[in-house]
């Protein structure tokens, strides 16, 4: 392998100005790579040259390269030095954005959600679709730990019900927590629940009624639509790009046109890593979503589960960073970064707290107690964000592999999406791919993904699909994904 | 204290001839004392005498002996024999039934409401309105071993999330347990929730739409009028019974008027024990209210959670176990009997079973495992039966204080229900005592009550309240309770 000739490479050239140095470092060699300057096999500049080149001191660019190193984009070989990793997007291009009807809809119920819920638990099927992180990939030695710890102490209110809005050491974790997320919330600002789904629930519940219609990125998160038909009330899908998310404008022309008879009362949006498309919308999008929603008096419900997730240095902001008047309704929990079967989540509902706590507790009461000061102590004992650490890095690890077999198995004419975070993949195939089917033959041995149509409320997207990269890779993985691209490639003819 | 004359007792002259025997001599000894023959501080007949009189074994005798006993309906005294204890009826009458209006209406939220909830944990307060049973009654070092060993020996599944219906191990074990329920029902027939209030809501959300009308006791479970009211549906009262529950020959008439706009879609019960009123319905009464509902398809949303707490030797049964056609959705948990913060109960939904598994889903994906292998292992080892057998004598014994105090203290021409189970009291004042402004004055010294309106969607019941005496009895409850008979006698003028 002859080496490349050195790359020229500045500070000066990117949008990262204001970030520290280190990850300007970071986003100058990933340009280099963007560029074709580097590609993969290429050797990475030496980190006495890059010190030299930039005048940045030796342990800022080790700082940059550790990062690049865990991000999967250099290896470092041994007595021999840095190289340039293969990088997901060398053949694989992202898909167009979407163009679903914009229309107040009833959700048609989809009997494959259900078949999904049940599916991701057999333990024969290897389930390629559900957006869940698998339990191999949990800290679970020391979630035992500290569990069994918590019991042991909890006297007799450890076994009672909790009081709304939740037990005050998780509150205040979660209050210092949001100093990360950029935000600046008091631990009454939130409200415990069973988990982000029950906190989305709860939200439809406190800013719509029945008739009202919630607006949507399309493709969105599906069990959501189920609720939202089950609550009576319309979907309404807005245009969405796989880069930058909802399309803003168009969302803003569908308020205008907004039906006295069901009127858009709120919109929905996992605006980090989002589900399925993966995008994170830029801070400006954010700040003008939240602007728009004020000023036409909408509800923003957001679902920041994968927001921990970051391959890169930065966490992005979730849209409550940028809300002034209380119209954001924060909903999240750790059950896609730390474990999912405590079933703890919350909502920082704004100025609907105090309806939130009401509903939550005609809901179920309260959620455990246990289970919550459990949670809390992951959080303060630093055990989870010494588990994120580990986490990040593997999934984008994963995520390379997939990208590998994608492009090796799946038809030609392809497109997915290409996440700087999170663990999920949304697959467009060619148009005459019918996903539906694609579903059942693969299911016949035992092999599960997401179809396009139940991430619509106009069951669009049918050829279409969601992978989840949340899992160990290993051999069985690899034999999975292949018969999904083999049998994909067979069905585009 | 002289003995009394030998008392006329026979096994012939009462209504439990199905009975096993040493439940006839219960209903027997009973019977004296109902027809004032023997009278507190009067001498039982002994062991021996009873024997020869009424031809069973002693054996028999002192099984029946030792239940009157823990009924707190006799007390040894050492070296003397039985004695009659004071009984609660001998001063208090029950209440007369109930004329609420019966239409369909909608429920006005009540502030109380969410008060009463946080009342329930402030720690000043001393608490004789809200239904929980104090944690001080809790078996709480069993519980922190069985829940430490399961989260010691739990693998990763136990923090990954459980499948809808729920972990098997529970499941099995409430289908062994329904046997004692007169129930023959099998694992699939439950989905596992996050306690009862979440099997209801669940329950709603199943049978009826917006717009619907739930029938129901009355006065009736709070907390369900506020959940009818946010899902948009409709609550009708129906007379009902201190005694004997509810009025269905008015419930007949009410299905028979149901309007077309607002259909009476389903009927919520506390068959056993009710809260508020303490009855339970008789056999023959549950029969003929399943064949009722069956008749006319309406849903019945059965709360059985103080079926476990009967002071007499038999459990009665659910209306679950008059259920032929799956109409009955039979809601439960042992929150009121165990402990309350495990956050675990159950639906068997009937005919429903698959649109509860899709909502349960849905609203919170499932119930934390570690938590349902928790209960499952309280049922399996036999700490449930063993806390009951404690509990029930216990709950018995604080209700006899309530009726000592509240006939020292409460105004004249107060009435009390009497329930052979469970551990709450409704209580009528005189008519012209306003229980809101009872509230407020006992409030003002930390004692909370909970006062009729908030039973009723029409808020009626202003001279009534709920006590509860699921408290460990000392000198501050005695002192709180007086409180509230003394300001209630004050009021009364």
């Amino acid at each position: 392998m002859v080496p490349s000739k050195p790359a020229l490479i500045s500070l000066d050239s990117h949008a990262g100005k204001n970030l520290p140095l280190y990850e300007q470092v970071v986003l100058a060699v990933r340009g280099l790579i963007d560029n074709g300057s580097l590609r993969p096999n290429d050797k990475a500049p030496s980190i006495r040259s890059l010190h030299k080149q930039l005048g940045v001191s030796m342990a800022t660019i080790v700082q940059a390269y550790s990062i690049l190193e865990a991000q999967g984009v250099i290896e470092s070989r041994p007595r021999s030095g840095f190289y340039i990793c293969n990088q997901p997007d060398f053949q694989l291009r992202e898909p167009e954005k979407t163009t679903p009807a914009q229309i107040s809809r009833k959700v048609s119920t989809h009997e494959i959600v259900l078949s999904m819920a049940e599916i991701g638990h057999t333990p024969d099927i290897i389930n390629l679709g559900t957006a869940t992180l698998d339990a191999e990939l949990f800290p679970i030695k020391a979630l035992r730990r500290i569990m069994g710890s918590v019991v042991r102490h909890s006297d007799a209110l450890g076994f009672y019900y909790d009081m709304v809005p939740g037990d005050y050491k998780l509150l205040k974790q979660l209050a210092q927590r949001s100093l990360r997320w950029h935000c600046r919330m008091k631990a009454d600002d939130f409200v415990i629940t069973n988990g982000a789904m029950e906190s989305m629930h709860l939200a439809l519940l406190a800013v719509a009624k029945p008739g009202d219609t919630i607006a949507m990125e399309s493709p969105t998160f599906y069990p959501l639509l189920q609720t939202i038909h089950r609550l009576g009330m319309y979907a309404m899908e807005i245009p969405t790009d796989p880069r930058t998310g909802m399309d803003l404008d168009a969302l803003q022309t569908a308020i205008k046109n907004s039906q006295h008879k069901h009127p858009i009362k709120a919109l929905f949006t996992v605006p980090n890593f989002n589900n399925p498309l993966g995008f994170v919308m830029s801070d400006d999008n954010k700040q003008h979503l939240v602007d728009l929603a004020t000023a036409h008096d909408i509800a923003i419900i957001e679902d920041d589960i994968y927001g921990d997730l970051h391959f890169d240095a930065i966490r992005p902001a979730p849209l409550k960073a940028f809300d002034k008047e209380g119209v954001v309704l924060h909903c999240s929990s750790l059950s896609k970064s730390l474990c999912s079967g405590l079933r703890v989540g919350w909502i920082a509902p704004g100025r609907w707290v105090e309806d939130i706590k009401r509903y939550k507790y005609l809901m179920n009461v309260s959620t455990p107690t246990i289970s919550q000061l459990t949670l809390a102590e992951c959080l303060r004992s630093g055990l989870y964000d010494r588990h994120l650490a580990q986490l990040r890095p593997t999934l984008r690890q994963t995520m390379g592999q997939f990208f590998e077999v994608i492009a090796k198995t799946f038809p030609k004419g392809t497109t997915v999406t290409q996440p700087r975070g999170g663990f999920l993949l949304w697959v467009v195939l060619p148009e005459n791919v019918n996903v539906t089917q694609l579903y059942q033959e693969t299911l016949v041995h035992n092999v599960s993904i997401a179809p396009g149509p139940i991430f619509s409320a106009g069951q669009e997207y049918n050829n279409c699909l969601r992978l989840c990269c949340g899992l160990p890779w290993h051999d069985e993985i690899e034999w999975a994904l292949s018969l999904v691209g083999k049998t994909a490639t067979k069905l585009a003819g």
